[in-house]
């Protein structure tokens, strides 16, 4: 074992030259790949290495924040977390993560297979493309990484051990404690937001209810250690082609509240859905684009419910909710009115969670190229504060708002009326 | 270090003759010393060791679970999260916990302070005997332990690093999951109840919305790891004198919610209310003792409260429900609502708690002298009934009742007109 040192093009091939899972799948002849450095992301190095037999991801940890520099450390072990995450929801959910090929703990470093074609989901959203396959795709996801992580599957033994391994990815989760929880709502350093919005962002900070919301639902997150959470479940953390989907960089991962992946992803539905008037060429042009990203917050929320239901039905021999005190007596309605209970708790918690998440990519250190890419600055500053409005009824009606269908049509008569 | 063996009241002698903490206390004339077993819990070795110089405890913990014998294996490690809790309670509420001498890891053994005169409290429950103190140091001693052991006073590593540690102690929160949650609400081969209480016990276990209750109890006990519980925090781990008040005994420290330990204590005050009526020499003799209890259920949660808001304003410098999102903003009314917020959830959590652990202190494993002690099965039975109700009513009716005096209305109620 070698020094931890963020590699290079030309390092990396002498490095992975004498790995057999990477040359049994690019060859041997190393003159023949070709390494890129390839990363747009805020924390790693991400080379692409092709050669004329294939082509492979090296995703590698840097000590330090990318997009803040160096004087942002960061631990290399979120690396081994990533990888440990990847495996389980490769377990959970055959098909949805990409196959790892090779973990190299000392050199904070995953090689995993070259996604292609797809794109981040991200720029499908900007550019207008839908994908029919997703919310499926992705309920099915969130239900199978959720209940197959939680002690509903596991054993106390299990879970509590689970729970714990995790919690050494503390220094990740600081970092959603305080960008998503808590920076959004005062005057933050690294906060940013777009020019001729500050009416809307000092009232969203004098707004009590919004910020007793934001600090319990960070609670919720720091406290209910309830499954492994995939922990930054965005649109730029989804790979998509017109028949497929991939769920990518879990290095956030920590056992948290079901609520908050749920969540996370409904909200960047919600602000896609927000960005498309200042991505439309004239009034109306993205409609059929709002429909799609709208029903894709309802038909997630059902898949995963109904998926959830039916691993509630048929995999349920964990430690909780035993089926001895239900089913094996004769109780099914039981069984039935508790999984009601849970399912209440993980929505009521993702409208809170989805609801800072929508606050935090407009007030915060990290913005979402959904409206960043708004060129129109008074379009942009519409989309936001429609955004913010929606965001602070999410959070503070999380446990009055029931459905979905709710929730869309908050979403449209805030887009229609200009309410705020 | 030697390995492990239990030790007898000849061997721990010479044990502890080479151990300063000792010798230091009780002379280095061992000859002098007079050693005893006295433990009467379910667990452990407990030895008095005295000499003319002075006294201490030395508590060993067995690898099986006493009460049942061998068959049951438990793990030696419960010394070492104990030894944890107890240092870290001493830190957190100074004077309420027996001071700890010495641990040796490898023997599983702890020295501690002979607590004299002390007697349990739950004997004193037994006799009829009131300790005005209880409910006052009680409640400070819950608020305090509770508050600075949970991410209100501590920062995001430490909470995660205390949670990972204390995940340790699963296999005890494992007996917890199965003997107070479970269990109860089935045929376990384990259970045990008055006979003539079939009907009752028949009912309440067809009782689909008390299951319900009981298994979210579960839930949130396993997975909302809110603070440093005690765990087991019971009549019988507090010791008492007519000044003095004692908390021992937390080998089932784990992290956990809040209300676990609020609503066990609660409980076996209700529990001790209930059983009143079984010892005492004619109707109304125990009147007195009845409204000392009462008043302990509300004292406890009054002064709980009051010092958890004192907290609250004074030393919330943790992680969650940070001053610079309310104080340091002018909005003082925004933390006070937060806090309403936080204590709410405690109480609820508390209710559903305390429902849970009446009922399995009759229908469980691990019954309490308070109704054990009860001479005549008649009243025994009657009082049994009586507290199997309360608990239903608490455990389902958590998020509906709202004050202490609400739940002492409900006892008198069903002490009064024997309703269940």
């Amino acid at each position: 074992m070698t020094a931890y040192e963020p590699f290079t093009e030309q390092t990396l091939r002498q490095r992975l030259a004498g790995v057999p899972a990477v040359t049994d799948r690019l060859g041997r002849d190393t003159a023949a790949w070709a390494v890129r450095e390839v990363g747009d992301g805020n924390l790693n190095l991400v080379f692409a290495v092709t050669s004329p037999q294939g082509a492979l991801i090296v995703k590698q940890a840097l000590p330090w924040l990318r997009v803040v520099g160096t004087g942002w450390p960061l631990p290399l072990n979120r690396s081994f977390f990533e990888y440990s995450a990847l495996t389980r929801h490769a377990a959970r959910d055959p098909g949805r993560v990409p196959q790892v090929f090779h973990f190299d703990e000392a050199q904070a470093l995953v090689v995993m297979r070259y996604l292609s074609p797809h794109v981040i989901l991200r720029k499908s959203v900007v550019a207008g493309v839908q994908h029919p396959q997703l919310a499926r795709d992705m309920g099915l996801f969130l239900a199978r990484s959720l209940f197959r992580g939680s002690p509903l599957a596991l054993t106390g033994q299990q879970a509590r051990a689970e729970m714990a391994l995790f919690a050494g990815n503390w220094e990740l989760a600081d970092i959603t404690e305080n960008l998503v929880f808590s920076d959004p709502y005062v005057e933050a350093k690294l906060n940013r937001h777009t020019p001729g919005l500050e009416q809307w962002v000092d009232r969203l900070r004098a707004d009590r209810d919004m910020k007793v919301a934001a600090q319990a639902m960070k609670q919720a997150f720091t406290t209910k250690a309830e499954t492994l959470l995939h922990g930054d479940l965005h649109s730029g953390s989804i790979m998509v082609t017109a028949q497929d989907t991939q769920v990518i960089d879990p290095e956030f991962a920590i056992y948290g509240p079901m609520g908050f992946d749920v969540g996370m992803l409904l909200a960047n539905f919600l602000l896609g859905y927000f960005a498309q008037s200042g991505h439309e060429s004239g009034p109306g042009a993205r409609d059929g684009m709002r429909g799609w990203l709208l029903g894709t917050v309802t038909e997630t929320w059902e898949v995963f419910a109904a998926e959830f239901a039916h691993l509630w039905r048929t995999e349920r021999t964990g430690l909780l909710h035993e089926r001895r005190l239900f089913e094996e007596r004769g109780d099914t309605l039981g069984a039935e009115q508790a999984l009601a209970w849970v399912l209440r708790g993980v929505w009521t918690d993702a409208m809170g969670f989805a609801g800072v998440e929508m606050h935090r990519r407009i007030l915060g250190l990290a913005h979402v190229e959904d409206l960043e890419a708004v060129a129109d600055p008074a379009r942009r500053v519409v989309a936001e504060r429609r955004a913010l409005a929606c965001g602070r009824q999410l959070a503070v009606l999380r446990e009055t708002l029931q459905t979905p269908a709710q929730v869309c049509d908050l979403a449209r008569r805030i887009e229609m009326e200009n309410l705020a």
